[in-house]
């Protein structure tokens, strides 16, 4: 219940944690860092999979599935990429436990049943993709590849939080191959392209596209763009990225083609991928101190009607009403519930819609009954409005989209207010104390870049992709520079 | 391509196997028993999986996602469990690899990354789910819990073939937590038939319900229900399963609730499981010499349009026709491909869609744009029939139901002709060796279903569920019986 959880101006990762934990999204299981997610939390990330997977399929792609488990050796072949990730890597090692010679009832790991090659759980596929693609391309004719998997994957991270960083999440990765630079280029902005439409018009959440600097770029890409998002203590999240790897995992597994003039080429590749961790996007750039707060387009349920009666009589009078009102939503395709449970009051009731995030609330008395009117709460501004019932299919399907509407327009707000052009050190430093996106400018190095961080928290979250040519001086530095980046402390 | 599929009557095996890699379904990996579910396979598979996640949220499940990896104490919970497991079991060891320190480029497993209590890849989730079900359930109030999760698990397996048996494989598991044992028994057998349901309503494939013996029960339950399928061998093919366990899963992770008396009760289990196994069923059961023949309700294309062109003009002529024909199937919802590249000839179109499992296709040639006609070619029976364009779409539809039907029928008929009611153990040895499904005596024993299996490698597949009470005597024993029970030789 609501009342459990911190306020957000007490301590928002207080609130973030009780939020996702109340409102029954997540909760942690007992393998550390992997997270159990509940129902209500797997039905919001089964409606984003499920708008996701129409937009890759409707812009040419197919999806497949590839092993779990890779070869230890296949990380040792594309170099950047084995730096990356080998050190958070689940290793299986045997394939077999046994019962333990004296304890009754215990098992312990088969000493003989040790795997000549240790396997490792897939913390993102290109390496295990690639070595399939080699049998697969021959000629142009082949390419392009353009597929997508909805995976678990697993990286072994020390501080995990629900959603934002766990060892196990779930997660589509796209692994595209190309005969051209130019395409597999053009794929990659494609694709970071769906993802700010999906995360601006269903999510509700705008987003800044960029490019990352060469300090956090994908292991083994040439280029990572990404979509960077603020959440409401001023910090950045990185919301989803799009990889262009160039030739990198072509070569490391060889994977050539006979290009149009009958050459052996290697072949181009991208990867993109978007996780379980917009989720916790999602959360931290609507929620309040309430509960959940659900765009339209993503919730699982978009209205609850509650009657309101103090006998069965009553209810019967009112579940009428209800019943023709339920039949013009669904016939609009708005997913709707009546409560008509008599274990809680209307008052608890309402307390746990609102922690639920349902976005549309329907409250029905016995003088609504006699008016022939509705009580409708709003979950994003929590505005109250007598409705008639004439019409009332109408009226919803209108105001969900107010609300998706309304929802995009105060984060983007939220943002714009939050949002700083720096051009001197002590502003910087300063702002970066006070939280929100700066605009500023840097020298171009990595030592620069490091050195911010070190000082600050804040890193480059991106160098954007609409940002104009600029003549100024690296906030740090005093060095010359041509473009502002945007930096942040994040998540 | 087709010629390179070995024949049904030289080796079945081969043919299934060749034909899993020529029609693009799945191939093996680099990882021992892991397959990869290429994008034609895959998309059967999403097939299955909306069809079959529409029931089970239309019978009031949710789904929800548990971790992938499961401590080894929680698998010595349940003592029938684990030893039904232990012994195929993926086991994490270590959490981190890190460069050699001899060999450049190569990495080892971190020894400083060993895990406390090692950890296995699900090879099922009863143990993890009902240990999160420890903290959900209080009392009476909390049930029933009606949870399925989509998942991939990991079996060791000895033996692998794609598709029927492999190390990695998905499924869906559901696991319910009920009040009373009447409770779930009724859950366990509803599910079961949301199973028949589905096999025979979308997978033309008719079952036979029933109860395994002790022997092949899964393990932990009480009673494990099958549905069992004949595939063109003759051999038994084990479909889905779903399983009453009883309080044993609750006593072992103590998953009490105060019922309505206000005493504390363990809750009683039910789990039930289909998997990408059933992509074995499907092709072993319909499929021929020629290629995959696929139900037109599981089908990722239903109608493919070859355009039999000499030129631009023509191509251009039966284009204009066709673009109708398409836009009136995909009023209907039918998934139709117009396949007009030049880079293969129609004959060659043609053997490749029949190899891929197309229902319906639909050739244009110049004769007929003069007549107003088509040459429409049924998949399951080979027939070719020419068409008038007029009321095509209706025509086409309605040929995709008879093409359901006809493939359940023949499956049928097939199953029907290869059944037999045998009483003496001469005729079933001799049966046995012959293949098909054999309807006889048993006494009963586990003794003597193991000395069955040990002469003629036929097993129980089940006590069928519509069977009836009938005196006799078991086929190889001579005790008395009263029932006939099903064998067969089995995948």
């Amino acid at each position: 219940m609501a009342e459990k959880i911190t306020k957000r101006d007490i301590n928002y990762s207080e609130w973030y944690n009780d939020l996702v934990i109340q409102s029954g999204l997540a909760e942690n299981s007992a393998v550390r860092g992997c997270m159990v997610i509940k129902p209500h939390g797997w039905a919001i990330w089964e409606n984003m999979k499920s708008i996701l997977d129409k937009k890759f399929k409707d812009t040419g792609h197919v999806n497949a599935s590839f092993p779990l488990l890779i070869p230890k050796s296949f990380l040792e072949q594309e170099e950047g990429h084995a730096e990356g990730f080998a050190k958070e890597c689940a290793v299986v090692t045997h394939y077999r436990l046994k019962t333990h010679p004296d304890k009754k009832g215990k098992l312990i790991v088969d000493p003989e049943s040790r795997l000549e090659e240790e396997l490792i759980i897939r913390p993102t596929s290109e390496t295990i993709i690639w070595n399939c693609y080699r049998g697969w391309i021959q000629s142009y004719r082949d390419l392009p590849i353009l597929i997508n998997q909805w995976a678990n994957v697993m990286r072994w991270e020390m501080r995990t939080r629900l959603f934002l960083r766990t060892a196990e999440f779930h997660w589509q990765e796209g692994h595209t191959a190309h005969a051209t630079q130019e395409e597999a280029v053009e794929e990659t902005l494609k694709m970071l392209d769906v993802y700010a439409d999906f995360m601006e018009n269903y999510m509700a959440v705008p987003v800044i596209k960029g490019v990352k600097t060469a300090n956090e770029r994908f292991a083994g890409a040439l280029d990572t763009y990404c979509v960077e998002a603020m959440m409401q203590d001023g910090k950045a999240l990185q919301a989803g990225t799009s990889h262009f790897l160039g030739q990198n995992f072509a070569k490391a597994f060889d994977v050539k083609f006979l290009n149009k003039e009958g050459k052996l080429e290697y072949a181009w590749a991208t990867s993109w991928g978007v996780s379980t961790r917009m989720m916790g996007a999602l959360i931290m750039a609507h929620s309040d101190d309430d509960g959940l707060v659900i765009p339209p387009r993503l919730a699982p349920l978009h209205v609850v009607i509650v009657p309101i009666f103090k006998n069965a009589e009553q209810l019967a009078a009112i579940t009428e009403k209800a019943d023709a009102i339920i039949k013009e939503l669904k016939a609009l395709n708005i997913i709707v519930k009546f409560d008509d449970s008599d274990t809680a009051k209307p008052g608890w009731k309402f307390a746990e819609y609102e922690l639920k995030g349902v976005p549309v609330r329907v409250a029905m008395g016995m003088r609504d009954v006699e008016n022939n009117t509705v009580e409708i709460a709003r979950r994003d501004t929590k505005e109250k409005t007598t409705v008639a019932n004439e019409n009332l299919g109408a009226y919803i399907q209108d105001l969900l989209e107010k609300i998706q509407q309304n929802m995009y327009d105060k984060a983007l707000a939220f943002r714009t207010a939050n949002t700083f052009v720096i051009d001197t050190w002590d502003a910087f430093t300063a702002q970066i104390e006070k939280g929100g996106f700066i605009y500023a400018h840097w020298d171009g190095t990595s030592e620069t870049e490091d050195k911010i961080k070190e000082l600050t928290k804040a890193t480059i979250r991106c160098i954007p992709m609409d940002g104009v040519e600029e003549a100024g001086t690296c906030v740090y530095s005093g060095k010359p520079s041509n473009k502002r980046v945007l930096f942040a402390r994040a998540y």
